[in-house]
């Protein structure tokens, strides 16, 4: 038995009915030309023909006296991979919104702690010929960026490569510095940095709201209670779309802000409509929390390593568009400062943005009378710069599902995809009502913003 | 909190990832003539405008200490029915074959403790225009026939009612007797026995393992060692298919037997030439596990209340398939002689087929190197007698899944539908590999019953 790690016993423990505790991610392929109808089936039959399974596809909270304890890992030697891949298709009409409803459903329910902690979807049966992946994996054994970055191993940019890579059988890459060898290998500098953090606990809980604190100082206001910041329910609804990158980049050029400035104004503009409409609308400014870098010579800021989180504030209470840019700008720009001028343990101690924000969750009081600290995680992780292809099927869209808590009903999270910038949103179905809304008010928001520098 | 019966906790404490406690169901239907593409897509919209939710439905383990404890149930008021009831399609080229697959795989899932132990799928996609109903509900709360019963009454005679009920919200059945406030009142006279044996436990299980070696002491051997008496994994493999009753109740009236002897007959035949396909045919005959109504005055041998278990020589050894029969319906005559002979406790004691079955399970070295009491269970459960229809929906395929445990990884359960008898195969996918040929086997079987009764 190898022992679990506090970090990720954390998030074994920290897991209910209300609260799953997996990483979810969405890809939408468009099969080469001259597929057959037996396309999909053949790739399941691809798939399934993998029966090496890498130790992370094997592990499981081990069993201790007849119960699961959340003390140690076992490895499973006999996998049943058709418990963990399922084929499925959609119901009529086929549409994307089909897709949704299946992917809310099963991104909603617990994993089963007797098996290895992962599920991936085969799902046929869009109306356009498409097919998706769904895939989960528990945050214990693996991070959202890092399961992204597997998916991504299995593609390749060439259409005519129809070999059929599957996550599970990946040789876990070669990494300078000392490893366990349990260790999967396939975890990225941030489970590193979760692990040094696991060292640093429990003052991590601490230092995360220390430095949060730090940076509120520099906002105008604290984070308003709102609809988004409440008790959650166990279903959960999801929506996704994709934006041509070229649209945000052109707002980024004239502006003169940053990508992720232009990201967090169509976020902040859509969420203002959605909260309007609901009658829910705070008079002062919604704050996000956006993970970033920490890499210093990075310029790039459409990805990277999440490893610092920066307090943002939204400017919803604005009208203007231009207007609301502009404090966006300001305010990543100003705690990007205070960030970077943080004693590096204090810095750490906001990386793996997960681990703070459900640190800050299970703080008492958190989602009572008490103001939130922010109001929504939005998050910009890597995906592939290039059109990638699976099995000479291309890679349409790459939407990733993340976590929502109690005190953070919505989670709004995009991955880069060749051309595009792939949105995906998960809420609590009860508090987030009319989710698929926001992906409409995201468009006009991005509209807005068009038309205001075209102005 | 109401307190989990001693019966009731058997089932909770005994399941496990290979051992799935929960009794499943597939019906078939046919949708009424001029039923547009959008008529599973409004049946799923009728049956989630139903939101009241009987005790049963809102029934699941309490939480104590943190944890999950099988003691007490509570009872959810929140039930999110998206879910517990899903909307599934089926991969192409959708035949009942892709069908089988996906049930295969819902039907193998431990179903999650902290929700109601139900789930419910509507499946449509299948190539011929019809669609499915899968649905499982954990043993603790429900028995196979009870949850038949429910099904039934969810269904009407008159193809133009068309009304959608639901199980999670018929008002229970009034029922002369006392009756605790807190039952669900949808359960059937087994579960009644069910509810007296609980109060005989500890000396259950001794009471039913004396009985049936006093059964035993009528066969010429012990039950053989087969392929199915085995431990057995956590993944399922289902199969279903319908054979006119018309057919065996001819075989029936020109041989002179009942029609549970030619269910039977049809079975062994089919057991035979599997276990021969695998050279696994044991020398001596394979002893199969019929549960049969208890009532004297019933001559229905086609179903009825469960509540009395008998072991029959299923003649396996034999080649010829009416010597097969006699031996069958001699075995079945004898057996139910000792057993209507047997003290009442004792008679009682094997009641509830299941528990019985379960409680042998539980006895160790059961599956070790002893000889199993019997090599498998062979169930006929009561289903209507006539063609029945949901929301104008024409019943064409009722098939009971079981459950299988270690020591038996076959399980046959077959029920009336109209004019039909449904078989439900349900085998762990490792120990009974290619279930599906079973289902030829049956129809050979039943030809070479056809033919020697012509001879």
């Amino acid at each position: 038995m190898q022992l679990i790690s506090p970090t990720d016993s954390i998030f074994l423990l920290g897991e209910s009915r209300e609260h799953p505790m997996h990483v979810g991610g969405l890809q939408l392929y468009q099969p080469p030309e001259g597929a057959g109808p037996e396309y999909v089936r053949d790739l399941h039959q691809a798939m399934i023909a993998h029966t090496e399974f890498q130790p992370t596809f094997r592990k499981r909270p081990a069993t201790i006296f007849g119960g699961i304890a959340n003390v140690g890992w076992t490895f499973d030697d006999d996998i049943d991979i058709d418990y963990h891949l399922r084929r499925f298709a959609l119901p009529r009409p086929g549409r994307v919104r089909e897709l949704l409803e299946l992917v809310s459903g099963v991104h909603g329910t617990l994993l089963d702690r007797h098996r290895p902690l992962w599920e991936a979807y085969l799902i046929e049966g869009l109306n356009d010929g498409r097919f998706a992946v769904y895939t989960k994996v528990h945050h214990s054994l693996i991070d959202g960026v890092s399961a992204l970055k597997l998916t991504e191993r299995t593609l390749s940019e060439d259409p005519a490569d129809t070999g059929v890579k599957v996550p599970w059988d990946l040789a876990p890459r070669q990494r300078p510095g000392p490893r366990s060898s349990t260790s999967p290998g396939v975890l990225s500098t941030i489970t590193g940095t979760a692990g040094s953090l696991a060292r640093l606990l429990p003052q991590t809980l601490g230092l995360a709201r220390a430095a949060l604190l730090e940076q509120q100082l520099t906002l105008p206001f604290g984070a308003p209670k709102t609809m988004f910041n409440v008790n959650i329910g166990g279903a959960r609804r999801v929506a996704a779309q994709s934006w041509p990158l070229q649209r945000i980049k052109r707002i980024k050029a004239v502006a003169g802000v940053t990508v992720n400035d232009v990201i967090l104004a169509m976020c902040a503009g859509a969420l203002r409509t959605y909260l309007l409409e609901h009658s829910e609308l705070p008079d002062t400014p919604l704050i996000a929390m956006v993970p970033v870098s920490m890499r210093e010579d990075s310029q790039d800021d459409s990805g990277g390593n999440q490893v610092g989180a920066i307090l943002c504030n939204l400017g919803t209470n604005v009208d203007d568009p231009a207007e609301r840019l502009a404090i966006i700008s300001e305010s990543m720009c100003r705690n990007k400062k205070v960030f970077s001028e943080l004693p590096r343990p204090q810095a750490l101690a906001l990386s793996a943005v997960n681990i703070a924000a459900l640190g800050l969750g299970m703080l008492p009081g958190y989602v009572s009378a008490a103001p939130p600290p922010f109001n929504l995680v939005i998050s910009n992780v890597p995906g592939p710069r290039k059109t990638m292809y699976w099995n000479g099927s291309r890679l349409d869209g790459n939407y990733p599902m993340s976590i929502v808590l109690d005190g953070q009903a919505l989670n709004i999270t995009m991955a880069n995809n060749g051309d595009n910038l792939d949105f995906g949103l998960v809420g609590c179905r009860r508090s987030v009502p009319h989710l698929q809304r926001l992906l409409g008010y995201l468009e006009y928001s991005l509209k807005d913003l068009e038309r205001a520098v075209d102005a």
